[in-house]
């Protein structure tokens, strides 16, 4: 298990750093253990992002802190239409933490950088006492480059264009209850928790998109709002087609949880002219995480959201105070 | 104070960033709040480096983990011979953390990154149920920009340099001691935690540096040894020339701690050719960072570390376990 010691920074820390994390991640640019990183880059205009992940539990049908921790990185730079190239990763580990766990999770991250052919490239591990973390906390940074020109905006988004979603809607969060709440549904809801960058590059390699958002923290419901505010538009969501699937569903109603503000952890929002929509679900649908992609809702002129449900009925949508689940990323 | 809602990314975690955050870090990159921030580097060369720091107490005499968290990320880019330019903070909050006291270690993250011409262009904020933190963890991670041609490697030091410090060692450890031990001196014992970017920089404009590193967990002793087998050579450390104040002398002689493996938050080691040494002294006293600044050891053929004492003894250095206190960064 993991001792205070191995974060004081003397052999101990050196003995965990190469025998467990230098193993699993190695690459040229971490094996140096220097402080710094250096790498060249193939632009010098790159999106930079970071996330911390406190998810509870630490794994989940469909992933683990360790898989979550590099989607959530790499999928953040695929919004901003960035390649992934460089990875960090900072580990707050708990006293006590069995060691096979947390070699679980760095294997987890190094197979799903590898997916989206990223490396991490430089890391730092702390431990606290027993009782103040709880297993292990993961802040993944990320480097990504950009090409030159125009680079999905929520200011481009125009009168006109149409927006797509990757595929079904809440299932990270509906995982993550269902564990919670001791479910014993058969299969098991698992995360839809999944790196996207490759789909995506390849989506902006056949349609001009406009914007692009990863709906985590917030769901679906929490990306349209901001999209809406940024780009001074209104949306005009159809719910009927929302695709989200039954178990999901099933698992709201039961909990009384709105699914549209609900995490996905390997979806994308995609808003772009109409006239490209086609190509974009054609080029989605060829990915296993695409399969599901659909044509959600429509921007014009205005300023807010409205929602015509499956009732026939229309509501406009409002931000929930917070969203309904702690510790879901 | 920091509620568990305030982390669920609803309207709650919104205002807790534009009030609190936005206010204190504003700046263009930061500022559209998107997933990714998005800049146009002026080198496609860069350093990449992260560390989570989860400092107890969480505010100590010279700074507090604000301060510490963008100063150990930005003498981590100069230690590469990177100049800092972007910077990403990500926050585990505790539960009943006051909101006054993130306000203050937000403050000094924006003064320290503004003192080393850096930015806070992009962040995170998780919430904790109390008891799973420890007030507030901060990870830090840290973009340089690099000139084209050499940089400090530890490859490049070379039999005939010498070694420099740029001032007085142990001083954060023993400033966390003195809290932790409720010793009452006047005036209380700071620790050195500064940024030294620009000092560094400047360094390495007036002399030709083969390698550098900043002796926090570990200790001067701890980058010594790492630098010793990282190039194949021998070091002899003359112990009379390491500056040390006598206060924190005495505090590491009282609680029995050897001051060389005790980490400083403020301080560069470098090597270079002897030659140089005139020069980089210079420059380094020029700065109050720099004010202590001496050259300490040669660089010899061979293969471990050797300290003359000032008794006239000699001995080598070896590795302690683990560092002689934990949570210190």
């Amino acid at each position: 298990v993991i001792r205070i010691i191995d974060g004081e920074g003397g052999r101990a820390t050196s003995r965990l750093i190469k025998e467990l994390f230098l193993k699993r991640l190695s690459n040229p640019l971490l094996k140096p253990l220097n402080d710094s990183a250096v790498a060249e880059l193939t632009s010098s205009r790159i999106a930079f992002t970071t996330d911390a992940f406190v998810v509870d539990p630490l794994e989940f049908p469909g992933g683990d802190i360790g898989k979550l921790s590099v989607c959530g990185t790499v999928n953040d730079l695929a919004a901003a239409g960035a390649k992934p190239v460089l990875l960090s990763a900072a580990f707050i580990l708990e006293e006590g933490l069995e060691l096979e766990r947390l070699e679980r999770f760095v294997e987890s991250m190094a197979e799903t950088a590898g997916e989206a052919n990223s490396i991490i490239a430089c890391g730092d591990t702390k431990v606290v006492p027993h009782g103040k973390g709880d297993g292990v906390y993961i802040t993944t940074t990320g480097v990504g480059v950009l090409p030159g020109g125009d680079i999905p905006e929520p200011k481009r988004i125009a009168t006109g264009d149409a927006i797509v979603i990757s595929g079904p809607i809440a299932q990270h969060a509906a995982a993550i209850i269902a564990i919670r709440e001791n479910l014993r549904a058969d299969p098991p809801i698992a995360s839809d928790c999944a790196p996207l960058s490759n789909m995506v590059l390849d989506a902006m390699a056949v349609s001009e998109i406009h914007a692009m958002r990863d709906p985590t923290r917030g769901g679906l419901g929490g990306v349209l709002i901001e999209l809406a505010r940024q780009s001074g538009k209104r949306f005009v969501i159809r719910e009927s087609e929302i695709p989200i699937n039954e178990a999901v569903e099933n698992i709201c109603e039961l909990y009384g949880y709105d699914p549209l503000f609900m995490a996905c952890e390997g979806r994308m929002v995609f808003i772009l002219p109409e006239t490209e929509v086609d190509s974009l679900l054609v080029s989605l649908r060829k990915y296993p995480y695409g399969k599901g992609a659909n044509r959600i809702a429509t921007v014009e002129e205005g300023s807010e959201i409205i929602i015509e449900t499956k009732s026939g009925g229309v509501r406009r949508l409002v931000p929930p105070e917070g969203a309904p689940l702690p510790r879901i990323c």
